[in-house]
């Protein structure tokens, strides 16, 4: 069954071919990008969406989730707002709220998850462990996981749980865990912070994942000028993610580098950390990725338009940089084919179309819900 | 017919009688509340809505907004994003579009507005004319903005139009304009501004507008310390909106007085105004009031969700201290009876119901549509 798209009133394609056309069409065959041209040359198709208008582009690529985990943490949230600093431990609530999870719940809950985050227009998802801590857990959350994104990240070096050696929980995340998560995961990340994991245990974690066949991601930089950043350029990782704290060496090894800075400006603002100097990494010729670090912890929104809003309202990034960073920039985080992110004939027919005649109104009315209609592999969801 | 709404998970009423509830039912009959109390002692009604768990609050209370207006400005949006600064002159982009437009187009598009208002939990909404600057366009103004918004307010004085003498525009503002507007307005509003109205000239057309029987209001001290906010305290204004620039007078004179400050978090992020000082604002004993001031050119938002969030994670505000604000500071900003804004027997049964445990999760969760149900005396909307 083929599908035209037509009376599109912005069509933003990410491609050099296509760029952004007005009073276009698409055709979507098989779940694949076939056709893409102004309205009025359209070629038939088996049914016809007039979309009167409206604006399209690629559905968002978020690159960084914690999507499966439990609890709610909107207690501590308050507590942060009314001034008490957000620390990494606080991790360890939504641990124990895994934990007690059965697999159901946790199911359910990455359905509930990935659903509404399908109603903002993500269309791609990647998904951490990290809020396991132990073997069985780790395991779990990464099957799990796998179920309901189209990447798995594994995060066994979150925290070193309460109570547990340090140097033995390294162990377990370089051996037994890793072993027990490898098969689902395409990555290894490791959040390299104060409190966290410093750079020599992060390295060793991380060397430890790619001798397992793994890509390598950091969470660097956040609350701290942890050398994060440096570690993730050294290692060659697909990103690093946060970057709140650089000093220009920072600034200067990631433009000399292909690890893309993954920016979370959700959890920015819930933790308030300073923003990451967004302007000034792109004009260094940084790839910067936008995504939503949903987690119940310090980021739980799966709305990318309110990252993109954010990032264009305060971080000075024009629309078209947020909204490319926001699509092929996750992609490329997520080390994803040249189609992701675009819509691109022949390429996965992910897409969004807004009740709106410009994708620039999700900077433009920033909280109205502007989705109008999502597509999946060329599926309304 | 009486409905009993049941299973709320959290019932914000805004009362001194019964606070913040759980596991609470509320009864309503006729359009208003007939009772409040715990679902496991709730009276009977004639229907009965389920709301597993759901938090229910008051409908947002949207005191400055300019409903009634035409025009698309993203263009200069993302200009200003650029670095562009906002210029009250803009204004006329906007004046030129309502002026064309037909009654017809000015009544689809406050239906629009309006409809997607009350999908994001607004219930009461005050609408200025101040997009047309001359006498047939703001008395059409007026009248479409009275079918589709609770209170109306005059601002004929937004900017003396291009073209136009300044002394000449003054004197239809306070002639000719203020008769023919005042029969569907409650309140006089000014643009005390550089590049608008100067304290003195502002003070004329209030006094002007007090005198044919309309309460006060200004728009004041936006782009600069203008005099606008000592002006709207002399003159007993019932609000100052806006107020980014404050002295230590001017928080002064506000603790002082009834004048509510008026707060529009989601037009400072669009002009990249400073935020006004919430908190010094609050902690002073001011009452404040959280608005959309939804306009096509600083601030094209309905979502008073958004601005909600905004005033947490960015104005230090507590969460209660911000929803307050955009129901109940909103209401004493429009002058409205003790009901409004509030959860009460014998009140106007506006209230919206989220897919959420807690109203905390607006802020907690920024970005995401939680909006479950709204009601508008009573009727689901």
């Amino acid at each position: 069954m083929s599908e035209l798209l037509t009376n599109i009133g912005e069509l933003t394609t990410h491609t050099e071919e296509h760029g952004t056309l007005r009073d276009a069409a698409v055709v979507i065959d098989d779940g694949r990008i076939a056709w893409i041209g102004p309205a009025d040359r359209a070629p038939a198709a088996d049914t016809r969406d007039d979309l009167d208008g409206r604006a399209v582009l690629p559905g968002w690529v978020d690159s960084h989730t914690h999507l499966v985990s439990m609890g709610d943490r909107a207690e501590e949230f308050i507590d942060r707002m009314a001034g008490r600093p957000y620390e990494a431990g606080g991790i360890m609530r939504t641990v124990e709220a895994t934990r007690a999870a059965t697999d159901d719940d946790l199911r359910a809950r990455a359905r509930w998850l990935r659903a509404e985050a399908y109603r903002g227009g993500t269309t791609t998802i990647e998904a951490k462990t990290g809020y396991g801590l132990d073997v069985e857990t780790e395991q779990r959350l990464a099957r799990i996981s796998a179920e309901h994104a189209e990447v798995v990240t594994y995060l066994g070096a979150h925290v070193v749980p309460a109570g547990v050696d340090r140097r033995a929980y390294i162990d377990l995340v370089t051996g037994p865990m890793l072993a027990a998560v490898a098969p689902y995961a395409t990555y290894i990340d490791v959040f390299c912070e104060q409190g966290a994991f410093d750079v020599e245990e992060s390295r060793e974690i991380l060397e430890a994942g790619r001798a397992a066949g793994l890509g390598v991601k950091l969470h660097g930089n956040q609350l701290g000028e942890s050398g994060g950043v440096r570690l993730a350029v050294e290692m060659g990782a697909r990103s690093v993610d946060h970057c709140n704290h650089l000093s220009p060496t920072d600034v200067d090894a990631l433009a000399g580098s292909d690890t893309v800075a993954t920016l979370l400006p959700a959890c920015d603002l819930s933790t308030r950390e300073p923003f990451p100097p967004a302007r000034e990494l792109v004009d260094a010729g940084v790839t910067i990725a936008i995504a939503s670090n949903c987690n119940p912890g310090s980021s739980f929104t799966t709305s990318m338009g309110f990252c993109v809003a954010t990032a264009v309202l305060q971080q000075r990034l024009t629309f078209e940089e947020a909204l490319w960073a926001a699509t092929v920039g996750g992609a490329t985080a997520l080390g994803l084919d040249n189609s992701a992110g675009r819509i691109s004939e022949g390429g996965r027919a992910d897409l969004q179309a807004l009740d709106a005649p410009s994708a620039r109104h999700l900077a433009y009315r920033p909280g109205v819900p502007l989705t109008h209609k999502v597509w999946s592999s060329g599926n309304p969801v």
